[in-house]
């Protein structure tokens, strides 16, 4: 499937790009001014759902809409964990299930329908990033008259209107969607995929218990890390090259996710390391990271691509893309790849230049891809030859990078590359 | 001065303990369950006042009250700019000035009666943590039929009622007060001091112009740095010791303001490091750190009494007792000591012991202090005799550290080894 018009595509907002009407980035060297602002009330720890839910639904109205992805609830218990609460609080409620990963609009229109209807005076999401997306999308479509497609996603716009309360019960960790108001959706009769940041779409509350992300399989619990640790390096690699407390922050925990990933690999039941990949994840992914940076994203936008092509898991398309863009990328941006090198790689800079130095930064990256079993090539991802990726590479648009403005050929020459 | 009655400052809760209403705190050595809310908006960079104030004085009613400390902001013209915008977006303003240090409860209920009698649509903090203490009890108070003092400060209470809407304009970096909902109020009368965390007493909106704390003395920038790094290092050394997210940023936080503060020493006009020390000063308070942790804040507890004898400079007073503190207890909690020599203050641990690397650590924090220019011992805050500090240490009334249930014996060893 080939999901983008190239015009309107080069007109959309990314995933890193939202940041960007939230942070007042005049360029420059310093770090920027910004606005902070997180409305959600994170609850977070195991058993938590059973602990606080009950309490926090005494805050909202009679009808529930229960909005679920593909029914692996339903085989896991978390469902009926839910569903049982629900009943004992004494909601009627409303099921709406279905939600696909990359929602699309249809499934938002389809939602918002459902929940004027019900007059639903709580969206309870329970799901991974793409039923938390879809229900942000919903909880402003059924209270706004027009089309929220073309007001909201196609161009920025301004939520005057107060949607839905939305709660979340996260099961999947990775995207921090759970304590954003970010939302990719996409319009599949337009052909476009594309996320906004609204504040006003802040979930209410979020649920994260980290035993519940436990049922997914341990490829998905690897790549859903590695998508958080490249949400950190995105925003991280782009200006200010200034010392800066997000920068700072964010050394920490791309550290942190690195420690904490081998050792869920090595034990899969480490609470620690577990709670620690599901907070680390929510923290890259609430602004805290973005306060004052410019966030590119680019690598994202190109993994965009390739997955509406191959329709590849998220967190392996960026495996694959990472080393080969920021080998093509670093002289460009070296101070940063030298910080990366020694203050999240822990290499020993004696003796070295600073090429030298950032290109083991990236080496020692490309040796954690594999060392986690992620991919490395996209022939793995399923492009099929070398033309493909050429083919890919030249549906990529992208806005102007911190570092450098990369051109058709440089974006060529990163597929060719990660081939 | 002596503020304190032993019994009812025992029942009474210290600025660390704030935090635990918020933190689920179980006990064990796993990352703590945790609730985090924090619904302050924060603008935050150079000229941010005149760049938003005026689009966010609409969301409120027209009368205002201008609340400040002793003037100083009438000399270093904030008064002046602030004034200007209130007066062209077309508020009513009432002003409340003569906020003191350690501000009283009088001075609350005065604040109270007058937000009452002029009926306060939005109470304007200008000024550091005392102001904004203060104004927060004050939006309390001014809505509340009880005694707050009573129902909200001698013991954890629910706040039910919503409170008189508070912005802050921060002038002095240090407290973290801008981003919680805390408050350390003084009985003048009970001669008791004491502070809550209440997530409904938070402010609005919180502008944050790094230029406006250009104009405190260089003493104060110092010991309010330090102050910031005490709140760290008191989060930081409590359970659990297992590795998670919260003293991961925690270090990242403490390299980060020793190296500004070291800038910001050589050059007071270095705007990105003293940016970087008013935002991290933010992220320390803000509730991140604490999240999953016990947080003890024995020092501060300690530090208060010799304030109240001294009436000393607060961070003055932390930085003469945090090395003897800490040399108290490191063996208790050994492996975080390590880390903090190495992880913080980046020392070698070839050839050294566990014990050593500890104390390495410790001594590096003792030569920093040093180095900045903060006294060392409590005879340069003005306890004039080894006597006085043994009577001092016997006023101290600890709730059990992580690491150690301090004795009586063991403060006054602290306090010894301090004069």
């Amino acid at each position: 499937m080939y999901f983008f018009l190239r015009k309107l595509y080069n007109r959309t907002v990314n995933k890193g790009q939202k940041a960007l009407h939230l942070c007042n980035v005049k360029g420059g060297t310093n770090m920027e001014n910004f606005i902070f602002e997180n409305s959600t009330k994170a609850y977070f720890g195991k058993g938590c759902v059973s602990q606080y839910l009950p309490d926090v639904l005494k805050q909202y109205g009679e009808n529930v809409m229960l909005a679920y992805g593909g029914g692996s609830i339903k085989r896991n218990g978390i469902y009926e964990e839910i569903t049982e609460i629900l009943k004992a609080a004494g909601k009627t409620v409303t099921e709406f299930s279905g939600i696909m990963s990359n929602p699309v609009y249809t499934k938002v229109l389809e939602g918002a329908k459902l929940a004027k209807e019900k007059q639903i005076d709580l969206i309870l999401a329970v799901g991974g990033g793409s039923v938390m997306d879809c229900c942000k999308a919903i909880s402003l479509a059924a209270v706004y008259d027009g089309d929220v497609w073309d007001d909201f996603w196609m161009k920025a716009g301004t939520v005057s209107v107060s949607p839905v309360p939305l709660g979340i019960v996260m099961t999947v960790t990775g995207t921090g969607s759970e304590m954003n108001g970010g939302a990719v959706i996409t319009n599949e009769i337009m052909k476009i995929k594309t996320g906004r940041d609204y504040p006003a779409l802040n979930a209410q509350f979020a649920l994260l218990d980290p035993l519940y992300t436990y049922s997914v399989p341990k490829k998905q619990m690897v790549s859903g890390s590695f998508d958080s640790l490249s949400h950190m390096m995105e925003i991280y690699f782009s200006l200010p090259n200034e010392d800066n407390v997000s920068d700072d922050i964010n050394e920490a925990l791309m550290r942190g996710v690195i420690r904490d990933l081998r050792k869920a690999i090595a034990d899969p039941d480490d609470y620690t390391a577990r709670s620690n990949l599901v907070w680390a994840s929510t923290m890259a992914e609430n602004r805290v990271l973005k306060l004052g940076k410019k966030t590119d994203f680019e690598c994202h936008l190109m993994e965009h691509q390739v997955g509406a092509y191959t329709d590849c898991n998220h967190g392996c398309g960026l495996a694959v893309l990472h080393p080969p863009y920021y080998r093509h990328i670093y002289k460009d941006g070296l101070p940063k790849f030298v910080r990366f090198a020694t203050n999240v790689w822990g290499i020993d800079p004696t003796g070295k230049t600073d090429e030298e130095l950032a290109l083991a930064g990236i080496d020692a990256l490309a040796d954690f891809i594999k060392e986690i079993g992620l991919p490395t090539t996209l022939w793995e991802l399923g492009v099929t030859d070398k033309q493909q990726a050429e083919e890919i590479a030249d549906t990529c648009f992208l806005s102007p990078g911190s570092y450098r403005r990369l051109t058709r050929e440089d974006i060529r020459e990163i597929f060719a590359s990660a081939y």
